[in-house]
């Protein structure tokens, strides 16, 4: 018996060191591949979701030394097709950190190598797309950042950036509906802070667009919360974290894990910090990425995600583009500002 | 009866906003009080030694709104006189911030407000200037930042700016003698260098004299440890805190608890940083003051110092200056960089 399965794999063929990543640095791939026998106590795989996240920016520089011609790996959601390892059923839901090949035979090694989490029972098909998002790293991100990082305490004075974004608009709703804090949310334009407000429940919105200083922006987010803040979630950088040291109190805490100002730019950007201020103070400022909680090492995130999903304390956002083929120019939407949550590609068109 | 003492008071009579303090800034007014009655429920204490420490830089300039014509206040030892206050007897000895003023006569209530520390049975009327530095303040400081803010783990690298200074020195000798790291010091010119290396055991240290930027700075701190550092204790700021974030490894920390290179500028001094770098690498920047540790809400500083002493892990550097009216070049000398360890001014010449 044979089954053929068509196969689409998303190669960099370019390195886009500065500016805009466009269609001309990507490539789409296209075979058939025979996929009747499972490698022993192996799985076989098929992807429904590729993710478009900021991160992958660094990856496709010439520094990021990916090797050219070959297939970009980042976070996916997938099918288990057939199975001959003990903890995976066909059927099954994951989300995964892989290849962008949509077709993959994993031997029992390649298994244990790959960061995969089962979704089988938290989501059924139709949703999930939130492996990408709230059950992913998008997820953790704001889960770790916001209890574990920042420590985030009820009652406190919350600013996240990018907050209409798939890590922004969880941290917010986690803040506000979970923590209990009083939330401000800054993005790009009146329609994304219309939606925080309404949408996500944040109790003030920001419009980055319409300041070009830090002093500029930290009096508008002293507007909203004139005592200053206690907790910033950093996912832009340049003038938005020199606004926040600014509006920070005793005891403040800012969380670094992104700083998206910066990722066109080919040299690395600075912003200015007076650490004087931040001796009496108690403040800290400290960088993470989500590892320890996708991973379970710390927490219990897709427990506790998919209760808050349920109890309608999170509402999803996401951006759709269809096929495969679109994924470059998913990707570069990310960095014009011009989508709502969690951009995600579907394999099928 | 009577009992007559005569008392000095160190006075700030001219706020220093820039450059170095001068002996002009400050008075020292002479009166003589009759002691012989206690207050109920108070004491009446003299002083022994009265502290110069670069944190009082800011508390005589204008911002620091000190009133002119009236006392500093900062760190001291001293003896208790005469007691009707159950916690204290005559002849009991201490550590404490209070004003600059070598006889008082606290209330109870007086007493109950001032921070202060017995160090009866800890040390004699010889040592007792030990609890202006590794009894006191600098020496919760370095106890507090390097455990706790720090979480300094055996084996790991450390670099401590200052290090021939007050709290530099113990940072460097509590790190090498009782935690267990490798241990680079950096202070200005080859005399405190040997002095660190030789005397207090540090593994390397760095004559920041010799270099005017921070990659020059950080060019002689990776000639020492070419593996970079875990762990950054900042006295210093400026070029060595730039010098210090490009040094520093994965779930690297630093712990600011001076900015000395600042200090004697009217203006803020920022320093640059790239928080890109901070985030896959989980780094950590944290300011603090001794006051956790002092008043011991966390550790038991005066416990763990006393014993270390006592085993010789740590051993006092004290450079000492003679009676009341020393105090402003005292002060001042902390700024040409010209002493060892901690600068004690002796009450009595």
């Amino acid at each position: 018996m044979t089954a053929l399965l068509q196969c689409s794999s998303i190669l960099l063929v370019e390195y886009a060191d500065s500016g805009m990543p466009e269609e001309r640095h990507f490539s789409i791939k296209e075979e058939t591949l025979d996929v009747s026998s499972v490698p022993a106590g192996g799985i076989v795989i098929q992807l429904n979701h590729i993710s478009a996240d900021p991160y992958l920016r660094g990856r496709v520089k010439s520094k990021g030394k990916h090797p050219l011609g070959t297939p970009l790996r980042g976070f996916v959601t997938g099918t288990v097709i057939s199975s001959d390892h003990k903890a995976w059923k066909s059927g099954d839901l994951f989300g995964a950190s892989m290849p962008f090949v949509t077709v993959q035979m994993l031997t029992a090694s390649q298994v244990k190598e790959t960061l995969m989490w089962k979704l089988t029972g938290i989501v059924d098909r139709e949703q999930l797309s939130l492996g990408l998002g709230i059950l992913g790293m998008p997820g953790s991100t704001a889960y770790g950042g916001l209890l574990d990082v920042l420590a985030a305490k009820k009652g406190e004075t919350l600013w996240v950036s990018a907050a209409a974004g798939a890590v922004g608009s969880m941290v917010g709703q986690i803040a506000k509906n979970v923590v209990g804090m009083t939330v401000v949310g800054s993005c790009g334009g009146e329609q994304k802070g219309k939606l925080i407000r309404e949408q996500f429940g944040f109790d003030h919105s920001v419009d980055y667009k319409t300041v070009s200083t830090a002093e500029e922006l930290a009096a508008k987010v002293r507007d909203c919360v004139p005592e200053g803040i206690d907790c910033y979630f950093e996912n832009v950088g340049g003038i938005h974290f020199e606004a926040a040291m600014s509006l920070l109190k005793r005891h403040g805490r800012i969380a670094v894990c992104g700083s998206i100002s910066s990722y066109n730019s080919a040299k690395p950007e600075y912003c200015k910090i007076n650490i004087s201020n931040m001796i009496y103070s108690f403040q800290r400022v400290e960088g993470f990425v989500c590892h320890p909680w996708l991973t379970h090492q710390k927490g219990e995130f897709l427990k506790d995600m998919a209760k808050w999903l349920k109890e309608g304390k999170i509402k999803p956002q996401e951006t759709f583009f269809e096929g495969v083929k679109s994924w470059p120019a998913a990707f570069a939407s990310l960095f014009k500002g011009s989508n709502l949550g969690k951009v995600v590609v579907k394999v099928e068109a």
